[in-house]
């Protein structure tokens, strides 16, 4: 709903204020609207546009060089008056006529055309443009009656290029009637917006239903159906419009994947993916499309699509340079392609050189792993279980995945002949690749980093592998950012890799020692309920609560002890 | 909420696919994220930049030119994995060092540091830059503990010009680095956004509070407040940011005004208004402020307020040229300001000379005009009973704003001396300009074409009177694009005419065809609960239901009435 405003009667002006100021280089204020604040030649021909407010970038931001020269703006979802068309209009008229663009609504249409007979009496030459583009609202049989949507945009971008190319207005009306003939758009809503004031929606859509061609303002549509997916919703949007496909001139087209406020850029691009498709399959060509938020009604959800098929004629028109705050046409920077891209990374690695001692030590480690990704799924639901109790409780379930992966590679590498260093850092990509989020970064990272101080020509002894360890933890410290006592793996970790230097210094035998290591990280995991809780950057972190233990600290603990069972 | 998608698990890779499908021109698809589509130069800087998916345009709609040379997408609010960084890092390195830039989340930090330290193992020098600008997050003590939300863009433009402009890696991160720890942003909520797939919403705000640094995840914010009016929720805003302005070089500020999805742009240039006034007063001034979407999350409703202090070094990069999908900044038309506005129309207007038989006859319109007002005034609540019973119930209100207008509008002109047309043209003016709405369109077209019928010069006589009836009947009627039987005022207006004409025709005197006429007009107004509702374009046309009088034909029977009585 709308949330922001000093009062709702001064939405619509305020609004406009607010717009001239940031766009100052493209736009001024005047009463009712705005007109270009760059300079325009004499004998032009002022394209005019407006209606309602609410529908931004609809009108205000299409004023610039190459399109609008002014437009007017009514209240929320209002017609302008008569007066404020014929002031704004004056101010842009530039002795080479006047066309008056907008939706056709009965206020708009009254109004805007009130306000033509008024400029005519002050002798302007004045054409009428009422935009009907929604197959929804009438049929083909009677285009004219339908209302004016997206495709507002699309006719006065032709029109308004047409006028900066100079033409007379004869010559830019007929080619703006050409385009709004050619023009179709239609619709789905989701939900409707709420005007500035008011504590319920001005119409609503039941849930899991959508509007079909329910109007902007929420007019009647013609069907209430399920909600689709969205290459369905394509289909019904493309079949519909290309049964107005035109005997001549149909191959190529204006395209608007229009949001309506609430449907947002990621939506509309998934949206497109399928569009595109079935424009393709039925012939037609999409010209510059435009997908994103072009005629909006408040934070209305629900899209639109809208075509206006290209001739010889409008074509150029609609590709022309324009630079208006919602539509910037033209070079900026000159570029030129990229060369092609080399293929994508193959998937077939080689592994350097190994020593006897270190593939079977890469053997080794790849049955660990085994062991690991089995013991990790019989304790995911338990794992999740803690990690629920203070965080999003998906920490089982992405230690399964991520061991499962590391097991897979590990096996896979030391099956191919890598050494045991090359074997660990498959498993750790892999790991870090599937797991996801932060616990599948920090395992993968830590692998890596312990698989840099192994070496694929030699045996790992137990110096190695426990400066292979220390180095980890710092890794994962300085990388991860925490510190033991933060509630994470680290306080698990930290006693182990700590307690493994001190008794492989000592001289005790590797397993012994990490038998031993294993047993400090298990005491430590169990210690983290009674730590208290980081007050971290993510999420989970700060949400975590004293009296729990941390579920990374004690999969991490598992895990400690686990590669040495079995 | 998120409504269009194929699959949820799928979203975010179909829509960067629409979205290079879109923007060819500027990007192109790889594992993980796009890449330039246009050439680099060899040995320029690499600015990769990403995050989770969600937040478009933020990261893949600011790639391009002058910008950043890649975008890595993870799903949705999720960290992308390391090999994804990694491989698209890759495919835009041109030897001169990689700047990876990413919002300060502990996943990202993660798995861009990973990506790092891949990276650099392959001899690339990189370069991490989290971005910590969001104050809701942590002190100015713990800056580096902070998140990022939009300051994101700010400081990635500056990195991406530097680059663009050939500076060394050292310098583009040492500027980056700089603007960064200039970029402080400030955001509310009023609502949260809904994960595709998901039924519910991810967090919510209660009815009529905002969450006041509530983080773009649903990180907790700092306080839960009423909803406030705009100037106050600017002044909270800036209030808080200017506190952190530096001793030196604080004047000037790169500045976004950044929407999260749900709250729309007409809200956010009310929201500007206020928002420059306050930067006015506190003495900086915005440098080329962008107000719009830049980073969003989904639907989510609420918006943040961004500065980046500039100085000499920051701002050339600012405001250099770039073009990507979202932000294209540069000359694209060489244009100049216009000249000044004249001055807004005076309201002081002369009058045609007109003869002692017209003023006679203006000051007699005048004075059925004060009736026609009062009239009007006391059916105001019975209109607008019936308007509602089928429309939106305001007509009762219009038309006792309309011709209140204009009778004070014709006595004015009759006082200074205007001949009856000139009377009739000023009040029909003043209607349509105070009523809004259709009727006030219509009332102003229909009394503004009589009045055309009339002459300064002469007397009204009753043919003349006849005529000037029928001309406003066929333009209400040709504009207006009713006809009888629409349930409009027409059904009253038509034979109202007709009847006129006929008696006038057969040498009746005005007053007794106008009063014969009128009876007429009652008679149809009252018939009209047996007519068909009108199809039509406006919702209240189509609302319009069988069984109910139509209120603009009664009120303009009552009109009629009114002004020949008294």
């Amino acid at each position: 709903m709308t949330h922001v405003y000093e009062d709702a009667e001064s939405f619509a002006e305020v609004a406009v204020q607010g717009f001239c100021a940031v766009h100052a280089r493209l736009v001024r204020p005047v009463t009712g609207g705005v007109v270009r604040s760059t300079k325009t030649d004499e004998g032009k021909v002022a394209l005019v546009i407006g209606g309602g407010s609410g529908h931004y970038p609809a009108f205000a931001g299409y004023v610039g060089p190459g399109f609008a020269d002014a437009a007017v703006a009514g209240d929320v979802f209002a017609s302008p008056a008569t007066r404020l068309i014929d002031s704004v209009a004056r101010k842009a008229a530039r002795g080479g006529g006047i066309i008056l663009g907008f939706g056709n609504y009965a206020g708009d249409v009254l109004n805007f055309g009130f306000a033509a007979e008024r400029l005519r009496a002050q002798g302007h030459d004045v054409r009428v443009l009422a935009i009907t583009d929604d197959v929804a609202s009438a049929g083909a049989h009677e285009a004219q009656r339908r209302r004016g949507v997206a495709g507002d945009i699309t006719v006065f971008k032709i029109a308004g290029a047409a006028a900066e190319a100079g033409l007379s207005l004869d010559e830019v009306e007929r080619l703006a009637r050409r385009a709004n003939d050619r023009t179709v758009s239609f619709g789905v809503a989701f939900g409707g917006c709420t005007l500035p004031g008011s504590k319920e929606p001005l119409f609503t859509v039941p849930k899991g239903k959508m509007g079909v061609g329910l109007g902007i303002h929420g007019e009647p549509g013609i069907d209430e159906v399920d909600i689709m997916p969205a290459s369905k919703l394509a289909a019904l949007l493309v079949d519909r419009l290309l049964t107005e496909k035109p005997d001549a001139d149909g191959s190529r087209a204006a395209v608007i994947l229009n949001g309506l406020g609430g449907t947002k850029h990621e939506e509309l691009f998934v949206l497109w993916t399928f569009v595109a498709e079935g424009l393709r399959a039925g012939g037609v060509e999409a010209v510059e499309p435009l997908v994103g938020e072009y005629v909006t009604s408040l934070d209305m959800e629900g899209c639109s699509l809208t075509l206006t098929w290209l001739d010889a004629e409008l074509e150029p028109h609609w590709v022309a340079p324009c630079d208006t705050a919602a539509l910037r046409v033209g070079t900026i920077m000159k570029t030129e392609p990229a060369p092609a891209l080399p293929p994508e990374d193959s998937e077939n690695v080689t592994y350097p050189e190994a020593s006897a001692e270190s593939k079977a030590n890469a053997a080794f480690l790849a049955n660990r792993l085994e062991k690991l990704a089995e013991a990790l799924a019989e304790a995911e639901a338990e794992l999740g279980r803690i990690d629920a109790q203070a965080g999003d409780g998906d920490h089982g379930q992405g230690m399964t995945r991520g061991s499962r992966a590391a097991a897979t590679a590990g096996v896979a590498a030391a099956k191919a002949g890598a050494g045991v260093a090359s074997t660990l850092a498959a498993a750790s990509d892999a790991w870090a690749d599937r797991a996801g989020g932060t616990s599948g970064a920090i395992w993968g990272l830590g692998l890596r980093s312990a698989a840099r101080r192994l070496d694929d020509g030699a045996a790992v002894d137990a110096k190695t592998a426990a400066a292979a360890v220390t180095e980890a933890l710092e890794q994962v410290m300085r990388l991860g950012g925490a510190k033991p006592g933060d509630k994470t793996l680290v306080d698990a970790f930290a006693p182990f890799a700590e307690r493994l230097a001190k008794e492989v210094e000592a001289g005790v035998d590797l397993r012994t020692a990490w038998s031993r290591a294993a047993e400090a990280s298990k005491e430590a995991a169990e210690g983290t309920a009674q730590l208290a809780p980081k007050l971290g950057r993510a999420r989970n972190h700060t949400q975590r609560s004293q009296g729990h233990r941390d579920a990374g600290a004690v999969s991490f603990a598992l895990s400690a002890r686990t590669v040495l069972e079995g």
